[in-house]
C-alpha cells in the first residue's frame, strides 16, 4: 500500500520543482500599489507588462467609483445562493441583456467565474454521442471542460484549417455510424500566448460543408478587437457564425466573472443545466454593478481601444525594427521569442527586473520546447511612450548580452543572493 | 448528421422543462433588499429561510464597513492575473496563515472560487493509479472533480461505515495489484440537503486498518460546528485525521472564494499544480480584506454561533413537537420531509409564500424520489423568535391542508394566475 501523497511530494511539477528558489520572485511575485503600468515589486518601481488591463479600466476613476459605490450599497455578500435558488436580481438580468445586445446575440447568461463557467458549459452541452473538435492550443479551462464531458474528442493542429477539416470528417464518420450526436468545434478568438487570432472566418465558412456548432472563448478579443470592441467575431465579420460566444471579465473588463451569449433557445437550456452555476453562488452584486459600468465605458469610449492599439503597434513595430521575433501575433498580445536555456532566461529576467526595472512574464521549458524563451508583453491603453521606449531599450541591451553569452550560468541563481 | 443542439432543446432537463411556468417564481426568483431574514419577493416582505448566512455576517455592520472600505481602497480589479503570475499579495498570504491556524493545520491556500477550487484539488491529487472512495451524497463540485480525474472511483452508501470498509478493501486490492497508487476518501462535514454530519471520527478511525488520505468538504460545518467554529472535524474531535480540510466562503463567511488547509508539504504541491488557480485570476482583494474581517468576527464572537444554535434548536424542536419529520439532521440545516406529488408541493409552496409570506426552498422529484417533498430551512443567528413562531404556525396549517388534500390539483398552477 502506498500513500496517495507519496507520488506528489516526490515531484512538485514543472514549476513547483523550482519553488524554493523561485517562490516570491518568479512564482507568486507581489506587485504592489494600484493597478498601473508602474507598480512596486520588492520595493522598487517597475514598468509592468504582465496585466491584462487592456483598456485601462482597472483603475479608471469611474470604474473605481462604481466599484466603491457598489460594495458600499450592496456589500460583498449579496446575493446569497445560486442564481437559480436565491441569487437572481434585476441587475444580473440587465447585464445579461446588455452583453447579449453588444455581442449581437439573442440572449446571454452571466457566469460566476470564467474558468468553471466554460468548463460547465462544455459539460452541459456535450453528451456521450457527441464529438468535440478543438484547436490544439485551447486554454486549460477548455481542456478541463472536455475532460469532464463524456464526448469523444479530436484535436486539430493549431489554426490549421486543413487539419480541422480532416478531424471534422473523422467526427462525421462517427456521428453517421451512431445515427445520433453532433459536433461542437471549440477555439479561441485570440490565443493568449502567441497572440494570433483563431481563424474564425474560415471555420465558420466550413459550415457550408459540415454540420457543427462553434464555441469561441474570446477572453483576449473582447474589448480589444472589432469595430465596437465586440471581439474577434466582429473583427473577422463572422459573429453570426459563432453559436456560443464566451468571454471572461478578467481581461479588458478588469474584474471577475464571465458570460456566454447565443440563441435564446440554447442559452435557456444552459441556464437550467449548467452545474457550476446551479450548484454555486451567483456573481456578487458589486461585480454586476462594476461590470455594467465597465461595459458602458467600453462601448462609449472607442478611444481606449484606439489608444491600446496605438501602444501595441508602437511596441510591436519597435521590437520588429530592432530585429526581434514577435511571431505571428495579430492581436495586442506581444510575445518576444528568443533562444536560450532556462538558466539563461532566469538570469536575463533578473537583469531586466533588477537593472532595467521592467516586470514582464516569461515562458520557458517545459511549457515550450527546450532552448526557447518567450517574453510575453501585454500592452494597455494606459502605457506611456516612455514606458515603451524604456522597454525597447532594455530588450535591445539585454538581447545583446544574451547573444554574447553574458547570461550563461551554471545554475539558476539563488534568490537569496538578491534578497 | 444531427445538430449537437437538437438533443438539448428537445429536453430542457428536470427543472428546465418547467421553465415557462417556473421562471422567476420557483426558479431564478428575486429576493430584494439587504440580506436579512425579511426580504422582498415580488414586492411582498417574506421571512426568508433560504440563505446560508448562518452567523448573520452578511449584513453585520463591521462586515459591511470592511466590504465598502476594501472596495474603495483597492477597487474590484486588484490583483490582476493568476496568483502564481501576478496575483499574489501580503493580504492573501495573511488570510491563508490565519485560516491555517484556525483549522490547526500547517498551511492553507486560498481558492478563487469554491466550486472550481475543490474540483481542481481533486484533479491535482488523483492520478490514474489512485482510487477515490467517496460518500454517495457528495456535492456536485466533488462529483465534477472526480469526473475530471483519471482515477478509479468507488462510491460508498451515504454515511455507511460498513460499506466504506468494503469499498476500501476493493480499492486496496487494486492498489496492491498495481503496486502503485494510493487511496483518497472524500466526504463532507455536513451534508447540505439532509443536514447530517459526515461520520468523520469513524472514518478517521479506519486509518488504523487502511491506508488512505481524507479530504473533507466542510462548507456547512465551517463556522457552525466545533467549540471554536472550526467545523465538523473539531466538533467530532478528529481534526488531525483530516488530511485536507476544504471550505467555501459562500456560507458562514457570506462571501465568495474558498480555502484548503493541510500539511505544508502537500499544500505546497497543490499550490504549484492546481489548474483552476494557476490558469485563472486570483481572489479579488476586497474579498480578501472582507474575509479577514469575517474570520476575525467568527473567531471572536462565539455568541453568534450560540445564537445560531439556539434558533436552530428552537425551530427543529418546534417542528418535531408539532409532529414534523426532520430526519437525521445533527447540524443547523433543517429539512422537513413530507409526502406529496410535485403538483401538491408546488401549490403548497405558493400558499406558504403568498398567504404566509414565508420564503423557503423546496426539493421534489426528480432530485428526490417521486411522492416525496423536502422543505429546506436554513436558520441563522439573526432570525427572531417571531420569525420562528410564524414559520411553525405556517407549517402546521399548511400541513393540515396538505393532509386534507387541499393542494391536490390536476396540474402545476400557471404562474400567470398570480402575476
Amino acid at each position: 500500500m502506498a500513500d496517495i501523497f507519496d507520488r506528489l511530494v516526490k515531484n512538485y511539477g514543472p514549476i513547483g520543482q523550482h519553488r524554493e528558489r523561485a517562490h516570491g520572485y518568479f512564482a507568486f511575485p507581489k506587485l504592489e500599489g494600484e493597478i498601473s503600468t508602474r507598480m512596486k515589486f520588492r520595493g522598487k518601481e517597475m514598468i509592468v507588462w504582465s496585466l491584462n488591463n487592456y483598456l485601462g479600466l482597472a483603475n479608471h476613476p469611474e470604474v473605481r467609483k462604481a466599484d466603491a459605490d457598489g460594495a458600499a450599497e450592496y456589500g460583498l455578500a449579496l446575493p446569497m445562493g445560486a442564481r437559480m435558488m436565491s441569487g437572481n436580481s434585476n441587475l444580473h438580468e440587465q447585464l445579461e441583456a446588455e452583453l447579449a445586445a453588444f455581442e449581437q446575440k439573442e440572449d446571454a447568461i452571466l457566469l460566476n467565474f470564467g474558468y468553471q463557467g466554460i468548463m460547465s458549459t462544455i459539460d452541459a452541452i456535450c453528451g456521450r454521442h457527441d464529438v468535440i473538435v478543438y484547436d490544439a492550443e485551447c486554454h486549460a479551462c477548455i481542456i478541463d471542460g472536455m475532460r469532464m464531458a463524456p464526448s469523444q474528442r479530436f484535436v486539430y493542429k493549431h489554426n490549421n484549417i486543413d487539419d480541422l477539416e480532416k478531424q471534422l470528417q473523422r467526427a462525421q464518420v462517427i456521428i453517421d455510424k451512431q445515427g445520433q450526436g453532433g459536433i461542437l468545434v471549440i477555439t479561441e478568438g485570440v490565443f493568449g500566448m502567441a497572440g494570433d487570432q483563431g481563424k474564425l472566418k474560415e471555420i465558420v465558412d466550413l459550415k457550408d460543408k459540415y454540420q457543427f456548432r462553434l464555441l469561441v472563448d474570446d477572453a483576449h478579443g473582447f474589448g480589444t478587437l472589432g469595430a465596437t470592441g465586440a471581439g474577434a467575431g466582429e473583427e473577422q465579420g463572422c459573429q453570426d457564425g459563432i453559436d456560443l460566444y464566451f468571454s471572461t471579465f478578467a481581461k479588458s473588463m478588469a474584474s471577475i466573472g464571465a458570460f456566454l451569449a447565443g440563441d435564446r433557445i440554447i442559452i435557456d437550456y444552459i441556464r437550467y443545466n449548467i452545474r457550476s452555476q446551479i450548484f454555486a453562488k451567483s456573481l456578487p452584486m458589486p461585480f454586476v454593478v462594476g461590470n455594467l459600468k465597465r461595459l458602458e465605458l467600453l462601448r462609449n469610449h472607442p478611444e481606449y481601444k484606439a489608444k491600446l492599439w496605438e501602444n501595441a503597434l508602437k511596441l510591436q513595430n519597435g521590437l520588429k525594427e530592432r530585429g526581434f521575433d514577435i511571431g505571428t501575433t495579430d492581436s495586442v498580445v506581444t510575445p518576444v521569442y528568443m533562444k536560450g536555456g532556462v538558466e539563461e532566461a532566469t538570469a536575463m529576467v533578473m537583469d531586466i527586473r533588477e537593472n532595467y526595472n521592467i516586470f514582464c512574464s516569461i515562458v520557458v521549458y517545459p511549457v515550450i520546447p527546450k532552448g526557447h524563451i518567450i517574453y510575453r508583453l501585454i500592452p494597455s491603453a494606459v502605457h506611456t511612450d516612455e514606458d515603451i521606449e524604456l522597454t525597447l531599450k532594455a530588450f535591445t541591451e539585454t538581447k545583446l548580452k544574451l547573444d554574447a553569452g553574458a547570461y550563461k550560468v551554471d545554475a539558476i541563481p539563488d534568490m537569496a543572493d538578491i534578497r
